[in-house]
């Protein structure tokens, strides 16, 4: 009989913790899957869209995480209509899949200034491409970067829910709740 | 001035090809980028969800690519109301990110009788679970694996478009589409 390396997963408050502590971890260490989530979002469509973000901040007692994006981008544009959004990590070391659930705030403009200007200028280059991202062009480098703090946007997410898979010896999965307090439930994988 | 590695990314015919080599990469290798995609769906509350899933089939020629699943999963439930699907692969040694959308037929039941002839005995474990996937048991292991022939499906995606972003000494990022027998676009990254 073989000891599970990872026996906080077979505790729903060690899970939870450990998954926000990778989450954290996403922030600060730019090699930690955490840093690189897939976003999902629905079009006007409604079609899911998926693209990879890079997670900026994590607040477990808040529970929220914040992207940076232009406020031209069609995820914006997406979450304006439904802000209900999906963010989903793979950690191949912890085996671990966390799926999020999260409504999401668009703040930009005098609200993220303070944020703004602590973004390093190598960053900004991110924000204010023109023509706009997505924008058809002719020619593949057709377009020039203008950083503009009016393209700056930050999505707060305010994480309702995980799920939460864990791939062991035997396969584990867990769900939390906002609304139940975070004290989780187990689920058939 | 350096020349870029990866010539593939300026010419969208090449790099076209090299998405869909890549996709076929993901089926054959298992340490392979494609070989875990993302696929997001929408619920009936039209919200977005997101989860790993395993490429098992990718043909360039007609456009389609295969997962497997447990019938019995959101995930199908989800796309017997809305069929679209996105599918995102980030691969990192390429640096290149590949978003689907694609169209899913669900086939199970006789359809898929000769594909779950072939699928091993211990990936069948993954389709029988009781009870079902997703469902509250009272502890974490409160479940038994069943393999059953009635419960896998197969989700054959008809890709509708590409969205293609690579990350380059310049960021280059193309568009395809079905609908114009995938020749191109450029976009703004």
């Amino acid at each position: 009989m073989t000891t599970d390396p990872q026996q906080w997963a077979a505790d729903l408050s060690l899970l939870h913790a450990q998954v926000w502590a990778r989450l954290i971890r996403g922030v600060n260490d730019r090699h930690a899957p955490a840093r690189h989530p897939t976003l999902a979002t629905v079009t006007a469509d409604g079609a899911p869209q998926a693209r990879t973000v890079v997670l900026r901040a994590a607040d477990a007692a808040a529970g929220t995480l914040d992207l940076h994006t232009d406020l031209r981008s069609a995820k914006v544009t997406e979450l304006m209509r439904q802000p209900l959004a999906a963010l989903h990590i793979w950690d191949s070391g912890a085996h671990l899949q966390t799926r999020i659930t999260a409504r999401v705030d668009i703040l930009s403009g005098p609200a993220v200034a303070d944020l703004w200007s602590r973004v390093p200028d190598a960053s900004r280059q991110s924000y204010g491409t023109q023509p706009a991202p997505g924008q058809p062009i002719s020619a593949a480098l057709d377009y020039e970067k203008r950083p503009d703090a009016n393209s700056f946007a930050v999505l707060r997410c305010h994480v309702q829910a995980l799920d939460v898979l864990h791939l062991g010896p035997s396969h584990r999965r867990a769900r939390f709740d906002r609304a139940d307090g975070w004290s989780g439930i187990w689920l058939a994988p």
